[in-house]
C-alpha cells in the first residue's frame, strides 16, 4: 500500500474492475488468500464461478463476459474473443495448455494470456524423484512383501544411489528445474535440454514464478546444456549415456510424438543398461505404442508415467501390463497448497499490472505455450 | 606412491604385513578394487575369507590369528583379543556396531575400530527420501491402482510438496547429513540433534567419511541444533512441531527405547497434523509395542520402517499390519556400489597409518561407538 494508506480503501476516483474466477474449487477454499489480495487491491470486485462437472458449459450473466478485466481460470476461456472486449489478461490455475491454440482468445487477440507454470514444480519434481527412487530401490517388491508379512531376503538386489549417475531433462522450465535441484543434493550429474539455445548466462535464467527457496533461478546446476527443435540435436542430447531422462515440455506440435522409435534406439546404443524414462508433461510427448515395445524389449529400462495418450488410460491398454512400468492418473502435481500458489502467481500479475510491468509466466504465442 | 616410486614395487626392506579380509562377497567382486590398493600398499599380503551363511564359525589358520595386521570385516571379529598380537586396525564394512561393545576386542583392548559410516549415506538417505515421498504422496493406493488396471480420480488427494515443512535429524551423521542435504534441496527447514552439543562452526564438521558431493562436510545445512542425552533435551527437539522425524542414531544402552509413550505424547501434542517417523537406524531405538499403539491412535502420521525388533519381523508381529506403516526388510543400505565404497575407507586409513595420522571413522569406545 506505501504512502497510499492514508487514502479511502475504496480508492477514490479509480474504476471499479471486474475481476472473474472459474475455478473447480469452492470459494471458501481460499477466502483468506482473497482477502491478502483484496487488502492490496481493493479496486477488483470478485465474480466466482465454481465449476464442478460442468467444464465448457459454463453460465455466466452477459455483463460479465462485457465487463471482465481479469479471468482467472483452471483452463476455461470465452467462447470468442469479441464477447471480453474488456479483458486485460487471462491468469490460467494450470501450466499445460495444450488445447489453448484452438481457442478464439489465442487465435483471435492479443489478451495476455499467463500460466500457473511454477506452482507444480515443487510437487511434480517429488514425485519425478520418488518414481525414480522408488523405481531404482525395488521398493515395490518390498511393498508387495509386506502384505505377505514377508521379510524378505538381499537375494537378487541390484540397487544403486544416484551418486554420479547421469540425469537428463527435456524442458529445463520450473518443473525440470526443480528436478534438477534435488538431484544434484543427491549426487548426480544434470544435463539440460533446451528448445532454444542458452548460452549465455542471462539466457540460462528463469524468468517464470519460483517458488522461493526451490528450483534453478540462475541456470548454474546444469554441466552441460542441450538445445533445438530439430531430431539431430535432440538425438545428441540422448546420446549421452543418460540413467535417467525427464520428459518436462509442453505438448505442442514439435513435441508430439517427440520420443518414438529411433529416440528409443537411440538412448538403448548409448546406455546398455537402460535409461529410465519419467514423463510428467503430457501423454502424447511419447509414441506409445513404441513405449510399450520398448519396455518389452527392454531397450529402456523401465518408465515412470503420470500422463498417457489417452487419459484416463482404457482398461485394456498393453501399456498397464508393460514390464518395469509404474503409472499414476496424472496426479503429479496434486497438491493442496496448489491454490494457495497460483493465487500468488495472480497476485504478483496484479501487482505487475498496477506498475506497469511485464506480466510474469506469458504464453507466447509464437512459441505455442 | 610419491618420490619412493624409484624404489623396488615390493619395497626392499620393509616387512610384508597380512591384511585379512572376512567378509560375505566373492574375493573376484572387489578384484580391480584391491589392485589399486595393492599397488599403493605392495607390502600387504591379502588373505581373503569369504563367509557365506557361517557368520561367527570362521574357521582361519593359527598363524593367520597371529599375523593379522589389519582386519577388514563386516561385522565378525576373533573370540578374544589375545589371539590377534598383531593386529593394528579392524575396519569394519557396517555403520551399526551394536554387538560390539559385548567383544572382547572391544573390551580387552584398545586396538583402533573404524566403522563404514558413511559408505551408506547417499543409499540410506535416498531410502528416507523415497519413503517419505511415497507416504505424502499417497503412491501406495495408485500402486494397487494400477495392478487393477484403474485410473484413479482425484477424490480424497491430501498431498503437499515438501517446501516449508520442518524436518528433524536425530542424530546428526553423514545419514543424517544427507537427509538434510535433500530435504534443503526440496525447500524443507532442518534441525539437527546430536548427543552432544555443536555450538561452534568446529564442532558442526562432519569429520568422518563423506561421499563426495554429498552431506553436510562443515554443518551448514539446519536452520537450529539440539543436543543431549537426557529426556528433557530429547523432548525439547521433539516438541518442534516436525513433519519428519529422521532416527539415525547409533544403537547404545542410552537410544535403546528412546522413543516411546512419552515421546510419541510429545510429537503428538506439537503436531496434531502427524509427524511422519522413519527409523533407518536399530529398531530397538523404538519401544515397538507402543509404536503400534502410537499408529492405531494416529499420535503420529505413519512410520517407514527399515529395521524392527526383532529381525526379522516374525509373521505374527501387529507392527506388520498397523496403520500407515511401510516397512522394508533391512535393505535401505544395500547398493551396487557399497563394497567399493568400503573398500575406499580401508584405503583412506591405510594412507592414514602409513602417514601416522589419526583413522577416520574410528569407534570412541567411551560412547560406545
Amino acid at each position: 500500500m506505501g504512502g497510499g494508506s492514508e487514502l479511502p480503501a475504496t480508492g477514490g476516483a479509480s474504476k471499479r474492475e471486474l475481476l472473474l474466477c472459474v475455478l473447480p474449487w469452492p470459494e471458501e477454499s481460499f477466502k483468506k488468500i482473497w482477502e491478502d489480495i483484496a487488502k492490496e487491491f481493493p479496486q477488483y470486485d470478485l465474480h466466482y464461478y465454481e465449476t464442478k462437472a460442468d467444464r465448457g458449459k459454463i453460465q455466466l450473466p452477459e455483463e460479465v463476459y462485457k465487463d471482465v478485466v481479469i479471468l482467472a481460470t483452471l483452463n476455461w476461456v470465452p467462447q470468442s474473443a469479441s464477447l471480453v472486449p474488456s479483458l486485460e489478461l487471462v491468469q490460467f490455475y494450470s501450466a499445460g495448455l495444450n488445447h489453448l491454440p484452438d481457442k478464439s482468445i489465442y487465435k483471435d487477440s492479443e489478451i495476455p494470456l499467463a500460466t500457473a507454470s511454477g506452482v507444480h514444480g515443487p510437487q511434480i519434481a517429488e514425485w519425478v524423484v520418488m518414481m525414480n527412487l522408488v523405481h531404482s530401490h525395488d521398493y515395490t517388491r518390498f511393498y508387495d512383501a509386506q502384505k505377505r508379512k514377508e521379510w524378505l531376503g538381499f537375494g537378487g538386489l541390484n540397487m544403486r544411489d544416484q551418486v554420479g549417475q547421469r540425469v537428463g531433462i527435456l524442458g529445463y522450465g520450473s518443473i525440470g528445474r526443480q528436478v534438477a535441484r534435488v538431484a544434484k543434493a543427491m549426487g548426480s550429474d544434470v544435463l539440460a535440454y533446451t528448445a532454444s539455445p542458452r548460452h549465455t548466462p542471462e539466457s540460462r535464467r528463469d524468468d517464470g514464478f519460483i517458488v522461493p527457496g526451490t528450483g534453478d533461478p540462475d541456470g548454474s546446476i546444469p554441466s552441460k546444456w542441450y538445445s533445438g527443435l530439430d531430431k539431430e540435436s535432440l538425438h545428441d542430447f540422448l546420446k549421452q549415456e543418460l540413467d535417467l531422462l525427464v520428459i518436462c515440455v509442453p505438448l505442442t506440435k514439435d513435441t508430439t510424438h517427440l520420443l518414438s522409435s529411433d529416440e528409443f534406439a537411440v538412448l538403448e546404443k548409448s546406455n546398455p543398461l537402460g535409461t529410465y524414462v519419467v514423463n510428467i508433461a503430457r501423454g502424447a510427448i511419447i509414441d506409445q505404442p513404441v513405449l510399450v515395445k520398448a519396455l518389452e524389449t527392454k531397450q529402456i529400462r523401465g518408465a515412470a508415467l503420470d500422463v498417457t495418450d489417452p487419459e484416463p488410460l482404457p482398461q485394456n491398454d498393453p501399456l498397464w501390463t508393460a514390464p518395469n512400468v509404474l503409472i499414476t492418473p496424472h496426479v503429479s502435481g496434486s497438491t493442496t497448497v496448489y491454490v494457495e500458489r497460483a493465487f500468488q502467481i495472480l497476485h504478483e500479475n496484479l501487482r505487475r499490472r498496477r506498475d506497469g510491468k511485464k506480466f510474469v509466466n506469458l504464453v507466447d504465442r509464437k512459441r505455442g505455450y
